[in-house]
């Protein structure tokens, strides 16, 4: 083991445990795998990676555990019997779960005299080892700091709060926001198909649209945090009145209205709370009050 | 009048006509305004405006008519009574609309001899003037071409098609993305604030995270106009399970669920329709097929 390419352990080697371990190999790290199936471990191995027979083997093998399985349940399945083994050792958890479920886990693991950070994936597999990409981590900060030149061989790595249960949470919201994100650029990539505009030639606006709308983002993030939503660009009022034109058009192609419909009447909410000559931000207090629904 | 900067006029100094008629200042244009409540047009004379007495003197002014009033009610009020001595001019209109009273405006041009261009704003009053922002125009090609260096002075010109229509449609589906993607950020805002994270404290990982979300939608637009969406990544049917970790987190913290109970409802859809295994492109099937709701 080389002091800057620290040996690592991974448990898990479905398509994203299987992009870890590789992204491990390629950085000069001595790589443990296992996983329940044993014939993913093959094309690692081929790769240079050393296989474990049991995930007890794959715990001993190195300071560094990095754990990618299907959820908690599983996790637990393969490392109850084995946990004896993790103490003085580093659990890396990126199976993907709840805050909850973090918490208990970092519990867990403590427990057991072992180490222990939560991560959550901001990428897809091909995206691993890619700088850009964001790995979320929280749990004790000296234990990031520790292990932070082997989890740079990842992506990113950010360490987000002492809490273990903030990188699921973070990823939670990010997810929401993608899932927002990519239904919007859907409906909108609908509506301009009507008029037989491909997807093609209206992403790249959208794409840089996005851009802008990112500024807003920014612009709007110290207004939440002081719950004080000038409204000097455009109000909650003013986009009211705009999305009829993008209702009405939708429905003219016959396009499903149910998500702009739905955004606005949490205008309307926000609107009839006070908040029609603030920014948009101000819908944050429609979404947080279960009063006003 | 110079070849370089070609004398405009602008009708309109609402806050967004007053930044369009500030920008024409700044960049060399003689700028003639003219705006229904006269006041508005002093800062503008202040900084070296032409101040029209009535909509004709605005419009006989320049070969360049840029028109911004609240809408296109309030556009016709306005030219009606002027129309004749539109002849020859070219009128580009950036109210904004709806694309069905934008094709008629390029018919009521037409018919008065007028060159029309149809655009959408991309930004608000602040950031005209700035290269990167979007003003989006559709009408004829050469229009465009001929009054191109002029529009440039505020900000990126795009155009779009032929179509009068086109920008008005694009401007609503790319407000809809705006609504969608910023109610996306102030829910997950206020999951992670129940936790006392600050918007601030998330907004920029937020903002780095919507610049991989765009990478999806480059490599998910294809697949839209080619309608099929191998689920390589990650499947709709995979989605489906992690936003349940999202409206558990959210419920339990006493959040506003409606926005990812939509968003899992037309996943849903999306999955019973056939495309479990797809990706999330495959989402807009469930868009556009209203017998699918
Ligand atoms: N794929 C992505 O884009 C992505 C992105 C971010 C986060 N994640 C998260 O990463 C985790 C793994 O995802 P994946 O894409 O790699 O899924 P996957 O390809 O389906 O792999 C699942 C892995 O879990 C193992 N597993 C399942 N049940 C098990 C059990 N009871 N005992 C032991 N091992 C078990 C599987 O072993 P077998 O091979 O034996 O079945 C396999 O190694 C998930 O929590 C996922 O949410 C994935
Ligand atoms: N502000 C933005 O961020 C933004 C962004 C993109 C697009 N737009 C679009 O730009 C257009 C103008 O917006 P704005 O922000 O400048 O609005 P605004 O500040 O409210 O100004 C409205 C303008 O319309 C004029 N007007 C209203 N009714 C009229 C009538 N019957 N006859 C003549 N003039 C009339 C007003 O004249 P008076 O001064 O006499 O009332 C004023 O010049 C709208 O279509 C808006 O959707 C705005």
């Amino acid at each position: 083991m080389q002091a800057d390419h620290p040996a690592v352990s991974v448990i898990g080697l479905g398509s994203m445990g299987s992009a870890l371990a590789a992204a491990f190999l390629d950085r000069g790290h001595p790589t443990t795998v296992w996983n329940r199936s044993e014939h993913k471990a093959a094309p690692l191995a081929e790769r240079g990676a050393h296989r474990a027979a049991t995930p007890g083997e794959a715990v001993g093998a190195s300071p560094l555990i990095v754990a990618c399985v299907l959820d908690y349940a599983a996790l637990r399945g393969v490392l109850d019997p084995v946990a004896a083994s993790l103490a003085g050792r580093t659990l890396v958890n990126l199976t993907s779960g709840s805050p909850e479920q973090a918490r208990e886990m970092a519990e867990w693991a403590r427990s057991h005299g072992a180490h222990y950070l939560d991560g959550a994936i901001m990428t897809t597999p091909p995206g691993v080892g890619s700088p850009e990409m964001m790995f979320l981590y929280s749990g004790p900060r000296e234990v990031f700091d520790a292990h932070r030149p082997a989890l740079r061989s990842l992506g990113d790595a950010l360490h987000l709060d002492t809490d273990p249960g903030l990188a699921s949470l973070y990823d939670a919201a990010l997810l929401g926001l993608m899932w927002s994100t990519m239904t919007g650029w859907l409906h909108g990539t609908a509506l301009v198909g009507a008029e037989k505009t491909t997807a093609t030639e209206f992403t790249p606006v959208a794409v840089r649209w996005l851009t802008a709308v990112a500024g807003f983002l920014t612009t709007y993030a110290p207004q939440v945090d002081a719950a004080r939503y000038p409204g000097d660009d455009a109000t909650v009022d003013i986009q009211i009145a705009a999305i009829d034109h993008l209702i009405h058009a939708a429905a003219a192609r016959g396009i499903d209205n149910s998500l702009p419909e739905l955004l606005k009447r949490t205008m309307e909410r926000t609107s009839a709370a006070g908040h029609g000559s603030d920014s948009y931000a101000s819908v944050i207090e429609a979404l947080r009050d279960p009063a006003a629904r």
